[in-house]
């Protein structure tokens, strides 16, 4: 078997590459949209579930797994893997960005966050080891370095010192042990300021980590800008590593990350939007709860093959979630995972033939006409 | 194909019976439970995995689907069974049961009953051409007739008028026109009265219904009275008719019922009390709310083989119950009803082999001894 940490890049197209990631769990092909799986399950789905419609990697919050069960009982457990049912590769984050936005009671200092826990409100104190140290009890195949998110429309003084902790903490980070065959991640911070993400991703660099995140985006910023350093920052990043960017899930946005060269994002809104009644489709974002399904027979998205597409009818889909029905949470959930799945995997077969621009082009007028 | 209605005895022993009832929908093997999907769900859970662990037919509520989503809805998409993305056979109720215990605005007159619906408090009216052709609109395979349903502790007046109700109505329900190949089912009430019920009996028996259901038990009455009217009233109904237990679920009283004659019984209860947290099991009822599971690697039940027990541990479920995760609801719903799914089936085998009374004892020993 390949060694965990292998990146290869089986194709590129422009800036976007489709490469194949080696974890301790098996291999990872990109680009690839990670569900999240906050607390050790992925919103009201089963694991075989996550695998059928085509998951590969999911997420892991090591903010919410240290209160709730906290890692050493899933450690004595078996790891997050065996614990949760799911023997694909786990991505845990780091908690930084749970501790920093949770709540506004955390008080940074240059070692760490001292805070209180949204559960109980117990204080708490996370850093570098602390955070890694949860991640390897965990077992997770990806660490995520613990960093200082600061956010949107922080000043240029802040940001800058939040480059500064992140590359000091990604040192004190790297220099933990590791989980056997677990890969680390450092994490580029900086906001939208060019010099900072320039600086940050060439220290976060030298550090020799598996693979490098673009963090500190996607935090209520406008989107152009937000694309721009994007890919200012994935072109910086080494490219035999993977890149990934942090928390983004709407469809013209993947897109777009991939067409800056970034591997591999996740983010909580399929689920989330699944939760509150609404699918993502290509012909743009559906209300359930609007009347004007109500005798709609048609699937949630004619053109897909998830179980809530093959089986199922917005007009039913639409009486579950007016009932407050725990199937119709549900099947937008796996619907919506579904979208992005096959979103990912539709740019790693366009990169792979070269047609990955008039495959983003079409895309995104598509995407576009539907608003 | 065998005629809808058809009633196959494949053996008895004692009182208990193996019989096959043909559907249009397919048979159904008896002694069977049948799991409740009140809103054109069983709630939590996809009708995939509900055939999966065994489920043959399962319930709907008429009461429920009138308002919402409403009949005349589920039939223009081609029915309940297409609505919901259940094949098999499906039962429905009356609605009786709901106008007579969701309010107490009921007002009963000799025609049938005026109430105010849950959903928003408008007013409506229910009587036995209602409630069979709301039946009929949503073409389920079974239609029971509309009853009525005193409640626990009824003086003997009130029990007798809802004698003579329900038989009046039974005439009337078995008047009106039902869906193609669906069939109809009397209902007996009585409450604890054997004088009532033996006349309640031989009334409805005398109609002609394709099965009879033994209505207003197991509502807040004693247990042994309880076996015994059921006991008493079961050897009253035609043995080639399918018997109909309305409303019972937890183990010992499925199998007392089962000895007493009864071929079919549903409940709300395996679903309710997986989504407040509780295993069925022959240990008993966990609650695995409970901290001493925290740490429990074994599976709810090591004798189960649903998809809760052969891939995930208390300690797992017990995690996303306290978190009130979706995924926890989910798992223990569908071990508690494979679980009494289970227990038919193992019942059924025993009647089969002529093994049904040691099977009996060993059951409500193990069962006993758990509490």
């Amino acid at each position: 078997m390949t060694r965990p940490g292998t990146f290869t890049i089986d194709a590129t197209d422009g800036a976007a590459r489709a490469g194949t990631l080696m974890t301790a769990h098996g291999p990872v092909e990109t680009p690839v949209f990670m569900p999240v799986g906050t607390k050790a399950t992925v919103k009201g789905l089963d694991p075989l579930e996550v695998r059928a419609i085509g998951a590969q990697i999911i997420l892991g919050n090591t903010y919410h797994l240290h209160f709730r069960p906290g890692e050493e009982l899933v450690a004595a457990m078996g790891g997050l893997h065996s614990f949760m049912g799911w023997d694909g590769p786990i991505l845990t984050d780091s908690g930084g960005f749970q501790v920093f936005s949770l709540l506004d009671t955390a008080k940074i200092d240059a070692d760490g966050v001292t805070f209180r826990s949204v559960y109980d409100g117990a204080k708490a104190r996370f850093d570098p080891e602390v955070a890694m140290g949860i991640q390897r009890a965990l077992g997770s195949d990806i660490a995520m370095c613990f960093d200082e998110c600061p956010p949107g429309g922080a000043s240029r003084a802040a940001l800058e010192r939040a480059v500064t902790r992140t590359v000091a903490w990604a040192r004190r980070c790297h220099a933990t042990e590791p989980a056997p065959g677990q890969l680390r991640f450092g994490i580029v911070q900086g906001g939208l300021d060019r010099e900072l993400r320039t600086r940050c991703a060439e220290e976060i660099a030298a550090i020799g980590f598996d693979g490098h995140a673009i963090g500190g985006l996607s935090v209520g910023e406008e989107r152009e800008p937000m694309f721009a350093v994007t890919e200012h920052t994935a072109a910086l990043l080494p490219a035999d590593r993977p890149r990934y960017f942090m928390g983004i899930g709407d469809p013209e946005a993947i897109l777009r990350v991939i067409a800056a060269g970034v591997d591999m994002f996740d983010c909580v809104l399929p689920t989330r939007l699944g939760r509150t009644g609404s699918a993502m489709t290509w012909e743009g974002r559906l209300n359930l709860k609007n009347a004007r399904f109500a005798r709609d027979g048609d699937a949630l998205d004619p053109t897909c093959s998830c179980p809530a597409c093959s089986r199922f009818s917005r007009a039913y889909i639409r009486h579950l979630v007016s009932q407050d029905e725990m199937l119709g949470h549900r099947l937008l959930s796996v619907h919506n995972l579904a979208f992005l799945l096959g979103l990912a995997g539709a740019a790693r077969a366009a990169i792979r033939v070269g047609r990955f621009q008039p495959f983003l082009s079409e895309s995104l007028e598509r995407l576009r006409a539907s608003v």
